[in-house]
C-alpha cells in the first residue's frame, strides 16, 4: 500500500457504514481517524484495517461536545493534513407525534444535526487556509420527506441538509468539496433485517436486492472524492436497482 | 362582531405578522392567544384589538420551555376550544460559517424548530379528543434553500418544515388540517427595510412591490382556514407579484 | 347576480372539473367562455348556468390548432376583457414503456403541454396591454414525479409546469397572476371511479375522503383569484384530508 | 486497448459533450455509434477516435424519426450488445413568451424531449430481453427551474425528466440502470462563451472555474456506468466549484 500524507476523519464509524468508509480510505492509503461514542467497541474495526496494512485511529468521542469535535479533527489533522472528514451519525427513531418526547427530539437533533454542523463547521476551519478538502454528510430519504411517525429524526435530517447545502455554497468556490449522500433505502444491517422482519413477516428478506451494502455506500463516497472539481456532485442519491421510489 | 367560541392561538406574535395574524383571527370572531417573548410590549396589539371589539389576551412566553407551552394552550383550550394554532417565530440571523457559534446554532434551533415542534405536538393534544382544528406554520425561503450564511437559520427553517410534513401526514386522516406558509419574500418590516437600505443602498426601497405585507400573510392563512377538508393545501407560497424567484 | 364586464375562459370544460370552474366563475357575475372537444357536449352545462342566471358560451375547439385557441380567446376578450383564463385538459393515460407509442406520446403532449403553451401565449397577448389578469393552469400529482407507465402523461404534465413557471416569472412583474393547481388525489369522476374499483376491488370507493371533489377545485381557483397582488401563489398543491401523500 | 463486446449509443453526438463522451467510452473499448443530424462533421471526432486505436460508427440521422432511431440502435446492437445509450441532444433557446412561436416551442420539445423518449424506449427494447443495460440522459439546469424566456426549451427539458424518472422506475428493478444528469452550468464551448461575453462583457470569461468542461461531463457518465446494482444514482448534478447555485 502506498500511503497517502492525508487523514480521513469519520464521525460515527459504527460497524456498518461508518466502517466501510473507514477501510474503503484506509485501503486507499488515508490514515483514518474514527470516532465512536464508546471507542472500545472499535477494536475489530482497527484490528481488520491494520491487518491488512491501513493506518486507523480510533478514539472515544461524544459528538455533541463542541470542544471533543474540535479536539478529535485537531489530532487528526496534526497528524496529516485532514483531506476528507465524513460525517455520518445516525439516529433514526419512529415515534407516534404524542410520543415524542421533547428529550428524544432534542437528542436525535443533538447527534444527527447539531453535532453534524460542528463536524462540518471545525473541519473547514482547519482546511480553508489549505484551499482544499472534502466535507461528507451522510443523508438519508427521511433529509427529503417527513413521513409518519419521523418529526424528530427527519427533522433532524433536514436540518443536516440545510447545513450541508449552506456549507456547499460558501465553502465550494473555495475549493472545498461538501456533498450531502441521499442513501434512498436500508442499509443492510442487523437491525435494519430485524425492523423488516418484524414489520414485514418472513419475506422481508427475500429480495437481496432492496438493502443497501454497506461498501457500495463506501465506494459512493470514493466517487465523490475522485471528482474533478469542475464537476462536483453536491447531492447524490443511491439506491438499490430493485427499490421502489 | 359575532364571536365564536374558538380560540386561536399565535405564538410568535411580534410587530408584524404575528400581530397582523391576531387582528384578523380577532376581527372573525375568535379570541386571540397571543404570546411573545416579553408579554408587555402586547400592550399596542391588545389595545388596538380590544378597541375593534375583538377578543385577545396576551402572555409572556418562553417558548423553548416546554412546561411553559403547554401550559399556554391549555389555558387558550380552557377558555374555548383551540381550533387555530400558529407558530410564527422566526430567528432570521446570517453569520459566515466559521463564527456561526455552537452557542447561535444552538438556540436559533430552539427558537425556530424545538418550539414548533412543542407547539404543534401540543396543539394536536388537545385538538385530536375532538377531531378538528388547524395547526400552520410560518415558514421561508430559507425552509427550501440553504444559502451561504444561513447554517443556522435554513437548518432550523427546514427542521421545521420536516416537523409541519411529519405532522400533516399523521393529522390530516383525523381532520387537522396542518398547514406550512412559504413567505418567499422579505416581509414589510422596519428591520427588514433597515437591512434593504444598508445592503443595497438608498433605492432599494423604491420598489414597494417587493416586501410583503405583515397584512397579506395574514389574508393567506385565512385562506387556509377556510379550505374545506376535501382540498387542503400543505404547502403554501406566496410572494409579492414583483419578487423575482 | 351582480355581472362583471368580464371574461373567464375555461379550455378543457369537461364534465368535472372544467365545468365546476365555469358553474364557480358564472355564479360570479363573469361571461364564460367554455370550449371542449366536442362542443355539443356543453349543452347541459350552458343549460345549468342559464337556468341560475349566469352568462355562458360554449364552444367545439379543437386546442391543438393555434388559430382556433386564438379565435377562441379573442372572441372572449372582445366579448368583455379577458380577466381569467383556466387551461384545464387532461390526458391521463398508462402505459408500460414498451407499449407507449409515438402517437400516444406526441398526442398527450400536444393535448396538455402544448396546448397550453399556446393557450397561455395567447392569454397573456391579450391580458399584457391592459396590464392585468390570471393564467392558471391544471395539474397533478404526475407533474411533479414520473410513475411507472407515466412516460407521456408525467412528460407532458412536467412540460405544462415548466411552461406556467416560465410564464409566472415574467409575466408575475406585469401584474398578470399565473399559477399551477397540483390535483394530488384523484378527482371525483365516473372514470376515476371505476378505474379505482377495476384497480382495488369492491371496497375501493369506501373511503370518501380519498376523491377530489370537482367543486372543491373549483374553490381552489377562486381562491387563487382573490389573493392580492401583494401575496399571489404560484404552485398550490391541494389533497382530500384522507390522501395519503 | 482492450476492447469489448459491448456498443456505446451516442445520440446528439455534437463538437462537445457527446464528443466527449465517445472518446470516453471509446477509450474503454466500447465499439461506439455516434449519431448527429450531419453525419458528415463527425469526420474529425470519427478521425481522432481511430487514432487513438477506437472504434467508432459515425451515422448521420435524424432523432425525430421514429424509423431512424429504431434502425440506427439495431444497427448498434448487431455490432455489439448495446450496454449503454446516451441520450445528449440539446436544444437550448431562449425567447420572451409573446416570440415564442408554435414552430419553436414544437421543435425544441421534438429535439430535446420526444427524441429522448424514443431513443430511451428503443433502447430498453433492445435491452430488455438480456436483463441488463444503460440508458443515459443529459439533462440542465433548465430541467428544474422554467426561468425567464425558457417555456420552450425548460418545458422539454422537463418533459424529459419525467420520461427518465418513469423509465427508471419501471427499468431499474428489470436491471437496466436509467440515469438523469443534471448539467448546473454552462458546458465550456465556443457558443457558450460568445452568450456570455454578449451578455456579461470582457470580463465573462475571466473566471475559468465557471464553465463545464465537456470531459468532465464524459467523465461522470463514466462513474454512471461504473456504479453497482446495489447503488445506482438516478439523478446526478454536477456544476463547476465555483459555480453559484
Amino acid at each position: 500500500m502506498e500511503y497517502r500524507n492525508a487523514t480521513t476523519a469519520v464521525i460515527g464509524a459504527g460497524d456498518f457504514i461508518g466502517a466501510a468508509i473507514a477501510k474503503k480510505f484506509a485501503s486507499e492509503g488515508f490514515t483514518v481517524f474514527a470516532r465512536r461514542r464508546h471507542g472500545d467497541k472499535l477494536a475489530p474495526l482497527v484490528g481488520e484495517i491494520e491487518a491488512g496494512g491501513g493506518r486507523i485511529v480510533g478514539r472515544s468521542l461524544d459528538a455533541r461536545k463542541e470542544e471533543e469535535i474540535t479536539a478529535f479533527l485537531q489530532d487528526a489533522d496534526a497528524t496529516a493534513p485532514l483531506e476528507v472528514c465524513v460525517f455520518n451519525i445516525g439516529a433514526n427513531v419512529n415515534f407516534p407525534l404524542l410520543e415524542t418526547t421533547e428529550r428524544v427530539f432534542r437528542k436525535v437533533w443533538e447527534m444527527a444535526c447539531y453535532a453534524g454542523f460542528l463536524t462540518g463547521r471545525e473541519a473547514a476551519r482547519l482546511m480553508l487556509p489549505r484551499g482544499r478538502g472534502n466535507i461528507f454528510f451522510t443523508g438519508a430519504t427521511a433529509g427529503m420527506r417527513g413521513g409518519i411517525g419521523y418529526a424528530a429524526f427527519a427533522s433532524a435530517k433536514f436540518g443536516l441538509r440545510a447545513v450541508a447545502q449552506a456549507m456547499a455554497r460558501e465553502l465550494g468556490p473555495k475549493n472545498i468539496h461538501v456533498a450531502h449522500l441521499i442513501i434512498d433505502a436500508g442499509v443492510d444491517t442487523e437491525w435494519v433485517r430485524q425492523r423488516r422482519l418484524e414489520a414485514l413477516g418472513p419475506g422481508a428478506l427475500d429480495n437481496p436486492d432492496l438493502l443497501m451494502p454497506p461498501a457500495s455506500v463506501a465506494a459512493s463516497y470514493w466517487q465523490l472524492y475522485q471528482q474533478p472539481k469542475s464537476a462536483w456532485t453536491f447531492e447524490l442519491e443511491i439506491r438499490p436497482f430493485g427499490e421502489k421510489w
